[in-house]
């Protein structure tokens, strides 16, 4: 009998678990699991019990899910939530506690409110969304179905607009909408700015994770993932299938190629054409930054020849 | 007849559009749109309705004003806010669902609080502020007039000051302010801490975009604007007029001079004495660092040379 | 009459005030204080009143908890609070009002749970907990005794965990928690991830800084402190008594070994054996960043002379 899916060093005998990194091959052996998802060609010690798989990383994932299914909303709404009249929620929809509501909202079948969030007027969310505790939807948003925010998240912040008119930084209304797609997921107090004009668009399937910064009128393409402490500067875009390393960046009005990918830390300032994986602050092609980065260590090496010569 | 302000790329024949970024200029003659507003001496296509201003952007940002007026505060007071009966606040501030106002707050004339927003005790805002959902102002914060904080600012949170006593770090109370001078913005999850004595003061017409770290007594000069994800050390003062690039970063108790800017990602780590633009971590003149990473791609022509020599 | 602790600069009469940061030695001599708090070695201008401790940091922390004592508990709980009949609550805990808190809960004697703040189902707060305004800490978390959450943060929200299946990212449910030990302080705005399996655990007497982010997975070492904007990736370990400045990270399934510090914007990719300074991207130790930092000046000159060859 299975229970669960473990790590190989803490599954039990009636855990299943698995070897999706390399860094852990030598946790195989020492496992006291039942099972073992491993890779087609894992070369197993002596008395492993395996079950091989085409993807051990993607066989974790889908019996993670079977364990843990997503709870169903219920229709349950909170006495203290306060709801505007004019809001339109499937019947199914759950509100929790201290949460608002505001006019001409529609949020659709499945969806889950968590407790003190904020969904600003005129705001449509479609089915089967998730907002955890404290997230705001400001005025308009639109989020498709299967939307996903953590806990903190903001969505249709003001973008950054300013013109110095000789004395102060006037604002500049900022009257677009912040659109999330479909499958789209946010983590915990990320930031997402709605257009100046015009909207800012997160494609389909993207997953934004942690502090993650999305200034005016970006757009990041379809399944791009962006891990945390990014940040992507105003009216950029972003193509399809890329993916940004933890506190990476991107300075504003430039475009990156489909299926680029980033270090972390990496900052990207000016257009990215070809797909490719890039490193460094300007980014440059991920090879030549190891190569500049390693002879960096040769530095006074060289000046001492140069000084000696 | 003019019904709203566009982009080159998405106006109408009723929206008048804008050229303040010389990227789009080639959009110029395929724009629909009624009149498109350009530099005084601006080259034209054939045919284009042009209307000439000396700053583009700044006409646009009056435009779009006009079009897109700030609501004004009403005097509504939704029934879940919690006020404490010793708060003072003007007949005509608005205050929306689930908020906190503690005691002896006093809010200004024409101030507006977003839902779920908690202001603490003691706390002051002057007159036309506006606090957008699930902001935090604690105990004893200072806000001018027009003050601005985009949905989930923190305003006087605890610095970050411990003093090791040999078993463990030792909390020191965190007893100073945060004062925010009139005109102020704050972008959205951005952070200020209170001083651990004496006050954290951003000076009148700041503006802050997402996510800023500032920390405990700081002082960020007048007019000057820090991009997303900025993060400023404790005790470190900067001038009047400067602008920090989005994740660039300064170290604490140092200074820096009136009128500097620095480009995204980079670190300043001692004073600043001279107005000019700085790059790179630690930061340095621009131009010096565009020549240091221009070179840095020569590392492995240089490195070959001196290996055959 | 000793009334407070006030810096050099701002010290009046009834002050005492300290000199713990040489760069403020010059004004010793100026201050007004009643009494200064210096090293045992410290030279000191004549005519100036002085107090020799082993530590003046230390000393000036303790004096400022003595005039700046710590409110205690007294057991309120606002009438707007939702606390589920099944929560068990210390006597004395105090909520505010807006609160949320969940099926199954426990809290401590002492705690304090600040406006707005929720607490997810299952979690367990220890005693003298004090959460600022905002909070989230998601369902089934773990905080021990004398755990302080700033305004904002968010504790248990769902790593960033997804498997490319060929069409899409499927989410991997995060089903481990957080698991914060005795003492730990997080600031405003943080986000601490639960483990996917197993438990992300911040261990007793860390103290992290603003908008951190802690993937899941990690660990953090006894008395280790990450300051503003660090970032850790997931499954990452980090010694006891390490210290991150500013807007450093490190990448995932790495280990840092005990005591190591980094300098802000450093970036660790991987393991790191031995207990040192270190800074840059990617982190070397420090003494051989700045010296690479000088040298990176000197490129022009290098590579004039490569060409004049």
């Amino acid at each position: 009998l299975i229970g669960g899916v473990n790590t190989l060093h803490d599954a039990g005998e009636h855990d299943v678990s698995f070897l999706a990194n390399g860094r852990y091959r030598q946790m195989l052996g020492e496992s006291r699991a039942a099972a073992v998802l491993v890779a087609l060609d894992e070369k197993v010690p002596a008395g492993c019990v395996v079950v091989r798989v085409q993807d051990p990383h993607l066989a974790f994932a889908r019996l993670q899910r079977l364990f843990h299914p997503e709870p169903s909303a219920s229709g349950v709404r909170h006495a203290s939530a306060v709801i505007d009249p004019s809001a339109t929620l499937a019947a199914d929809v759950d509100v929790a506690a201290q949460v608002v509501i505001g006019a001409g909202v529609v949020v659709g079948a499945g969806s889950r409110i968590g407790a003190g969030s904020v969904i600003g007027e005129g705001s449509r969310l479609g089915e089967g969304c998730l907002l955890h505790a404290n997230c705001v939807v400001a005025d308009h948003s639109i989020l498709g179905c299967g939307v996903y925010l953590q806990a903190g998240v903001v969505i249709g912040s003001d973008g950054f607009g300013y013109a110095w008119d000789g004395e102060k930084h006037l604002k500049i209304p900022q009257a677009g909408r912040v659109i999330l797609e479909d499958d789209v997921e946010i983590g915990a107090n990320s930031c997402i700015d709605r257009g100046v004009i015009g909207d800012t668009v997160i494609e389909r399937g993207v997953k934004l994770d942690n502090m993650v910064h999305i200034a005016h009128n970006v757009r990041v393409g379809a399944y791009s993932v962006l891990a945390g402490q990014v940040g992507i500067s105003g009216s950029t875009t972003i193509g399809k299938g890329c993916q940004f390393g933890g506190q990476s960046g991107a300075a504003g009005h430039i475009h990156i190629a489909d299926g680029c990918q980033f270090a972390g830390k990496s900052g990207v300032i000016s257009d990215i054409e070809h797909r490719g994986v890039y490193a460094g602050m300007p980014a440059v092609p991920h090879r030549l930054w190891l190569r500049m980065s390693a002879l960096m260590l040769k530095l006074p090496e060289l000046w001492k020849f140069y000084k000696k010569r």
